[in-house]
């Protein structure tokens, strides 16, 4: 395991300071002493990153897929290897880092497909028309092109699938940008691992040196002066909204502002219309509260009811359902801290009612799933209610009409999600409370969970300010591409030296739309 | 003419002080009091259009096209009376705001015909698979959803077409968003006589009250507070670097961020490949420098050639031409003022030598062609004479070898455009050149002046900053319309309770991405 920087193909360890994993289940340190990198090794890393993207953007689809893939492989020949580091440094399950590495080898070989296929370029053909009057119709041929070096901030809840070779990095660098990974603190070892299968991958599929680059180090020291430095292009985070959005200010404040996406906080309310409470919604939303021990962004935070036996019900089974699931490890002490603090801070409101038993533990870094309720009219006037609380915490609202869960959803933050659970003919009821979640949220979800997010061309994994910084983008599917590349548009340009994708005759085959319509010729 | 501000279909004068109208040409003060808004009716302006957009949102593309092209043919029927107002308050030559009329009414039918037609919200669709192992994948369903109500901040230099019905109103309206316009305070009447033909259109075709209002008053008072209103959603720019990054950092520093796109400043370099210089290229250019006397943000403000005596004998041509050209007036007094104070304080420096005579006119408000050269190596050692200078201004840079104009083009800001001309076998010696400059443009223009800027599918009018403040998005052209939309996926919904767009069966006919393919079934 290497503990040093990755400066592009070259380690480097310049620092004093160093980061440590630790075993949040057992509290034991891990082995390495990853060095912390310095304002020159930082330096040093954009300024080869930005000259490895003057080679890698040259690269066709076909040689960055067979980059993505090759990355892919060398994650999965990292074997049990890496699947222990992760398993120690996350405290996670091992079956669910077994499967967050298969998401993570999926969605490098996802990007590979996309940008082997080609037609992500979104290439726009208009033809000339040198007899129009007044003036001729120029030839214009739009295309996406990428934008630079991008930083990715990894984070803490996917050590694989968002963090050094996740969703982020393997998007960015399909997009034809060179990557530099600010690694997570509480998981060192695992991006070092990571870190080195895509150096080889790099190296065996000759991109140039600089093309990846990891640094290890704090957000606060490394990572903000990574977000200032000029050369860098654009970055992409996930994390929490207080992190997200200092981040977020430093790249809108230099010299020169660049795209930041940050995938932030969510609470993704979920509203039982009526005829969902007497089915056996529970359990499945007690196992989505406390999948991953709550510390997904798009757990279920907050449940909307109408008053009644039958939310009551509705109340004590999921109660009991979550008083009956074993507590799990929280990824890092500071994490597991900052969930027992948010919810003392929460029950010293009036008015709430704590519906599990047993609120905390005294297993160290363990959490207590637990679920409050409180009436609609409290809420309302409890805007801090609505502030995402990382773990298996859940709120149910109990309202006493249609009118005020409108009230509520009117007046949350913006959600990555909102589910609605119920039976269909519930819904001419209910019809505003579909248009209300419209204008909140980036996915609804009709009878489902919100965790468990498909990657996939469809997906939108973003939404209106906090739950992203930009709702425009996604940092899930194929489209998060787009949050890394820029449309350049190629007038009267002769055909042979345009790039392929724009050429007259389609060399590549990918769908383009010529001239209004869309075609593969 | 309508003096009052208009907050959706009702008219408000609420303030003390007033913008006047006055001509540039003459001097003179024109007719028309516009009464600047207050800040209450900023507030009600912007919860008014909030209120209409939970309307319009809702509108279907054809009943949102027919509003469009009510806009077009209202603005059409103002006849006579908006060309001659707008040709008072602007300066502009009669034909010159005849076809900026024509582009405008064009650029409404644009997105009315693209919006009818529905193809553009991007439908992505991922059928499910029930039985996939080891979790069924859910049925997955995305497009793009307007944000909300859009600030408008006209433009002084297009007083129609990218002012009150321009391009950013036109494309937040077709993206269904509620649109406020901030008048241009140079061409107060010419907005007002627009926004009335627009509240008609809106009557006519049953808009709610709301969709669309215009305020008058300054950038730094009724701009400003528009875009601190928490209910504003979005925003769109044209106008100086320095104006525009006022309104982007408000726009950022705000507690929900938002989307703030700002087509700024740009020089749009030009390289002259040296078998381009033999050719009659100058009168092209002289064309396109002194067009609208030089205040477009297209306009060529650097031309870059190797030195020698074909480059001298271009130079010569050149500034013979712009000689010949007739002084034109400038849009305002303040830019005019700032024309030629920008070219005096230039003129400072040493090693610049002016190739035009006679460089300021006794004329008030009228701008003289100014042609300049510096050699390569001042240049590169004067980052200041890169900034854009408003006006029918340009320098020629002459380089000692593709080496230096490399140098230089690496070192200018991103440019709205590059251009080449010369002879295609003279790309094999300075392929380089494309690729440099394919790092800093939106668009690449062989043989050809950038203004003229087409509107259609495969423009882009945008580019790195300061051209744009995000270099993913156009401001010219039908893609304008993504700056003002976001994503929603639609998870596991009940098929006749989805948007028509993502139906099983297309109702709508229109191009959707089924499970991979670009189809209309």
């Amino acid at each position: 395991m290497i503990e040093k920087n990755f400066i592009g193909h070259t380690l480097s360890a310049k620092g004093e300071r160093v980061t440590r994993g630790s075993n949040p289940v057992t509290s034991e340190v891990l082995p390495g002493d990853f060095i912390n990198a310095t304002d020159e090794e930082i330096t040093d890393t954009v300024s080869k990153s930005a000259l490895a993207f003057e080679t890698y953007r040259t690269k066709t689809g076909r040689e960055k897929a067979k980059f993505l893939r090759a990355i892919a492989e060398e994650i999965e020949n990292l074997g049990e290897v890496l699947i222990e580091r992760c398993c120690a440094e996350s405290g996670l399950p091992l079956l669910r880092v077994k499967g967050e590495c298969g998401r993570t080898t999926s969605q490098l070989r996802m990007f590979a497909d996309l940008i082997e296929e080609g037609s992500w370029v979104e290439a726009v053909i208009e033809n000339g028309d040198s007899k129009r009057s007044p003036i001729p119709k120029p030839d214009l041929r739009r295309m996406l092109v990428p934008l630079g070096p991008v930083a990715v901030f990894a984070a803490s809840n996917f050590p694989l699938a968002f963090s050094t070779a996740g969703g982020d990095t393997a998007s960015a660098l399909a997009g034809g940008n060179t990557v530099i990974v600010k690694a997570h603190s509480a998981h060192p070892g695992t991006s070092a691992l990571i870190a080195e299968a895509i150096i080889k991958a790099a190296k065996s599929t000759d991109m140039p040196d600089g093309v990846f680059s990891l640094l290890h180090g704090s957000g606060r020291e490394v990572g903000q002066s990574l977000i200032q430095n000029p050369l860098l292009k654009a970055a992409g985070f996930t994390g929490s909204e207080k992190a997200g959005r200092i981040l977020f200010d430093m790249a809108s404040k230099r010299e020169i502002p660049i795209p930041f996406f940050a995938e932030m906080g969510s609470v993704n309310p979920i509203v039982m219309l009526p005829s969902s409470l007497k089915l056996s919604n529970a359990k499945t939303l007690a196992g989505s509260i406390t999948l991953g021990s709550g510390q997904f962004c798009t757990k279920p935070g907050l449940i909307i009811g109408i008053d009644g036996p039958d939310l009551d019900d509705f109340i004590r089974d999921l109660a009991t359902d979550l008083s009956n699931i074993e507590p799990q490890a929280m990824l890092s002490e500071i994490i597991c801290n900052t969930y027992n603090s948010s919810i003392e801070i929460c029950l010293k409101r009036d008015n709430i009612k704590i519906e599990t038993k047993d609120l905390f533990l005294k297993k160290k870094n363990f959490a207590k799933p637990v679920l409050i309720s409180v009436i609609g009219e409290e809420f309302i006037k409890s805007p801090e209610l609505s502030k995402e609380i990382f773990g298996p915490f859940s709120i149910v609202i109990k309202c006493k009409d249609i009118e005020q869960i409108k009230k509520i959803l009117n007046q949350i933050d913006g959600q990555l999600t909102g589910s609605i659970f119920g039976e269909e003919e519930d819904f001419d009821d209910f019809s505003n409370i579909i248009n209300k979640f419209e204008r909140k949220v980036g996915r609804l979800i009709f009878n489902g969970v919100p965790t468990g997010v498909e990657v996939c061309s469809a997906m939108h994994h973003g939404g209106p300010y906090p739950a992203s910084s930009d709702s425009r983008f996604t940092s899930v599917g194929t489209m998060a591409i787009k949050r890394f590349v820029r449309p350049v548009s190629y007038q009267d340009w002769p055909n042979h030296r345009l790039p392929e994708e724009l050429q007259f005759d389609n060399p590549l085959k990918i769908w383009r739309m010529v001239d209004g319509n869309f075609t593969k010729d």
